[in-house]
């Protein structure tokens, strides 16, 4: 049976629903899906009990070899649903297998064709990203937490917003934190997981699904603008009051298990077990690690996965982690700290966290544009990335809305420098002993100079990879003006010494006195036939 | 039977290893030994087959409900020995099992009394060290690889250094690196674990007593001047000469449990897996977890475990290690990423190889005295700790002698500085927004200022655990000169507002605007009454 409730949110969200199923693509009745689009078997069956407990259903996907087999999940008002992400064009058939009667046997198929479809963000070349296409991700994101829980105008403005700015992914909370409006308001029905009609009395053992169906097409619409959601299934900020943060741990497992049968095939999710983790003062790092291998266990398409830490640092190193998703200020205010990163976990480092633009009473939002812009340069040269957020008196990382900031459009400069730079990304390249540069030894050199006020730099590269004979030009680069000036003379490299090695002239490259400038270096002309000398290709030379 | 070889290092180490037994406590004919001092059973048998791979032997300790089983280990010629180091005092009992009827079912008893040994070191408050009498050590390294492979002049050169020097851990390979010396010259019989005639022919199924003898001599000379020994059992140093870097997992696996066996009961050892571990190819973290858990599982007091690591760094996350043991210079260049690796890893850190003060041809060996002392203030004030080194012409990091550095002096001066502080050991304060300070919240505030050279220093302090009516008195202390200059003027808390307090009368104290100062800022008088302001605790706030 269903309650009441459920139905009058069916009623009331049909016409959402709806939308969000032409927005993610063919229903069952369709036939063709374009590759890693969403294709959708939806089936009628009776629902004695409670579905959203006693349900087993999963559909088997077979093309040739290729075999996936997501969880189904009971959507309300007798209906079934199991999603799909083709991985590869070509005819799938599929099959369900259920302890329901009704949903069992069922079988299907369904045509994939290529489309524009890059297909989901996986990790790259240890320390950096790609869709699965193979076409490079780099990650500039926002953190919007709340913005799925603002009215309708709200969400559209903060669309528009998003679609000028240079954001391509944001962070926000699956579950809001508590605060009155969100259970007192007129979207009170979709604003929760679970079913609730007051702020003592939430079902956790039934699911929500006009709150699900209002998030899927939120993030389906951050889909269509290229937007990739780092969804945080945990938050510490209930205040006591509604017990999302004191779940037992067989409601939070079902949890996740639901929310990963649900979105699981949307391209652009990604899963943040939680935001500032140690403040969830019932759960441990491994409780944490249970909910981890759950993700990792019923996503067939293993989207990424992280954590974000609050005082106590989850260890990255674990194996189902796929990424670091960092708060610690000090390791974006400094050069030379996400280098020590990445050796460290050998995964992509994303400062998620590195303090707000803003004017904000509370000390984490009060940044300049200038010095979160620099935050953002300190990152990209330690061969990192990091997030934007904004707290002026728009309080963008809570609802979204409008962006007022001075650095989105700087971050925007720095993310088409970096965009255009190797592809492979940027690498420190010496960094224990110059902590201010990143790129490709011997093809690509990106040198940040922070809030100094240099007034020269000698033509002089860490001696990895080069070789005598080697051509070089040079842009300076403003980050606040966002100006690219080309340096007129070309750059030859002279007999390399032990570490570093200087324009055969000692040419020297002329800069304003200002603040905030970079240098890039790109080597042009033919390679020369000499060999590169190699030394020091590690990191830290043997001592002994 | 033992190879004519044996018996010649047994003849001509006699004496030295009389003088051991004498230094390393009573032997089994004795009766009384000190509190964490050394009991050795020495037993008699025969050795017909290879009783470096053939013995099982352990023994027995008891005291009421006190056990403790060593593993007992062939010496050579014949002598078999089983050490123990005491850890209360009182009557204890020992019962051996062995494989072998010579050794089998032995028993004795010995009667331990209280001394002047403090006992091993071991983690105390998370992010600090004590020994097991609860006496705080904060460890002041220095670097002397090569020391016990050199000539007993030389050594004891070192030994003479040492007992003046402020340095009260020394870091030492177990096995030396490869140069030609060792084994050509006068020493050889002593260099080398393993039985071997040249440098083409080790046998890597027989350990070498004469090495131990010398080694266990210099690790006791060593305690005598209460020096912990950080003891590398791995090395990458081969340069593919003796392969003592590509033995088998069967060879690593017998010698780390053999040098468990020897150096177990000596209260100042320290096991550090290896040396640079990254480059010893064909060891991988997966081996050194195996090494880790033999040692864990054999030594039966839980000495300290550590590795060093060079590119890939070792996840010190991992159960079995203890305490952090990094080579990362950037981490101590810059104030705040102490911090951060105490949040990430919740156990002591200690920056083992910082570079070192030199005019090397290598840069790891071109620091002034000033930028080392300079990088070990950084490190103290993260809550760390550091290591010395030195390579002027004197060599010291390889074979010891004598320090021609201007930075030990100061680095006492900074130990006896830390050694006044806070018996909890130094702590971050403020981490993300204060990032020169550690101390005790509401008593203790070490500041310092690096390279900077600050005129003023206006009283302002972070408002954890502070309350209205605290008074506090404050020393300028000159970390080069070092000179500790009183503040006349007494202070007092004001009301505390969100994030820092001031004194009442908003006072400023004077600084002489010279590089590498330190303020010490320390409650004085009685508590106040009124309760202390508590925001904020955690070292982040809440965002939602």
């Amino acid at each position: 049976m269903t309650t009441p409730l459920i139905r009058r949110f069916a009623r009331l969200f049909a016409p959402l629903f709806a939308l969000l199923l032409i927005a993610c693509g063919p229903a069952a009745a369709a036939e063709r899906v374009e590759r890693w689009g969403m294709h959708e078997i939806v089936l009628k069956g009776k629902d004695a009990g409670n579905p959203f407990i006693d349900l087993e259903l999963t559909a088997t996907f077979k093309r040739g070899a290729e075999r996936y087999q997501p969880e189904g999940f009971y959507d309300g008002n007798g209906t079934y649903r199991v999603r799909f992400m083709p991985p590869s064009a070509g005819e799938w058939t599929w099959t369900t297998h259920s302890n329901h009667p009704d949903l069992d046997g069922k079988s299907g198929s369904l045509t994939v064709v290529e489309g524009t479809n890059k297909g989901p963000v996986r990790v790259a070349n240890v320390h950096h990203f790609a869709h699965a296409d193979g076409t490079p991700f780099r990650p500039f994101g926002t953190t919007i937490y709340e913005w799925a829980f603002q009215s309708e105008a709200k969400k559209r403005e903060t669309l528009a917003t998003l679609q000028k700015a240079p954001f391509n992914k944001a962070r926000m909370l699956a579950v809001p934190p508590w605060k009155p409006r969100y259970i007192d308001g007129p979207d009170k029905l979709t604003q929760f997981p679970f079913v609730g009609t007051s702020r003592d009395d939430f079902d956790f053992s039934r699911f929500n699904p006009a709150y699900f169906h209002s998030l899927e097409r939120d993030v389906k619409r951050l889909s269509d603008l290229g937007i990739q959601v780092d969804l945080i299934l945990f938050r510490p900020y209930d205040k006591g009051q509604w017990g999302f943060d004191t779940t037992s741990d067989a409601v939070n497992q079902r949890f996740v298990r639901y929310m990963v049968a649900r979105f699981a095939a949307f391209q652009n999710i990604w899963w943040s077990l939680a935001n500032e983790n140690s403040y969830i003062r019932h759960l441990t790092d491994e409780d944490f690690d249970r909910y981890f291998q759950i993700v990792q266990r019923y996503d067939p398409y293993g989207h990424l996965r992280s954590i974000h830490n609050a005082d106590r640092i989850y260890d990255y190193n674990k194996p189902w982690v796929t990424h670091v998703s960092l708060q610690y200020y000090n390791a974006v205010k400094v050069f030379g700290v996400s280098p020590m990163l990445r050796d460290m976990y050998r995964k992509p480092i994303v400062h998620d966290e590195i303090n707000y633009e803003g004017n904000s009473p509370s000390r984490w939002g009060q940044l300049s544009g200038e010095e979160l812009t620099r935050r953002f340069w300190v990152a990209l040269v330690g061969g990192a990335y990091a997030t934007h957020g904004e707290v002026l008196e728009n309080g963008w990382i809570s609802g979204g809305g409008h962006l007022a900031g001075t650095s989105p459009e700087r971050i925007g400069f720095l993310r088409k420098i970096v965009e255009a730079g190797p592809k492979g990304g940027l690498a420190p390249i010496d960094q224990l002993f110059v902590m201010n540069a990143a790129g490709q030894a011997g093809e690509y050199y990106l040198y940040y100079f922070s809030d100094d006020k240099p007034t020269a730099f000698p033509f002089v590269l860490p001696v990895k990879e080069l070789r005598k004979g080697m051509k070089f030009k040079a842009d300076i680069i403003d980050t606040w003006n966002m100006t690219v000036t080309p340096v007129p003379e070309t750059f030859e490299i002279g007999e390399p010494p032990r570490y570093r090695v200087a324009d055969v002239k000692n040419r020297v490259i002329a800069l304003p006195g200002k603040p905030y400038m970079a240098l890039r270096i790109q080597r042009v002309g033919d390679m020369p036939k000499s060999a590169p000398k190699q030394a020091p290709g590690a990191i830290v030379e043997e001592e002994l």
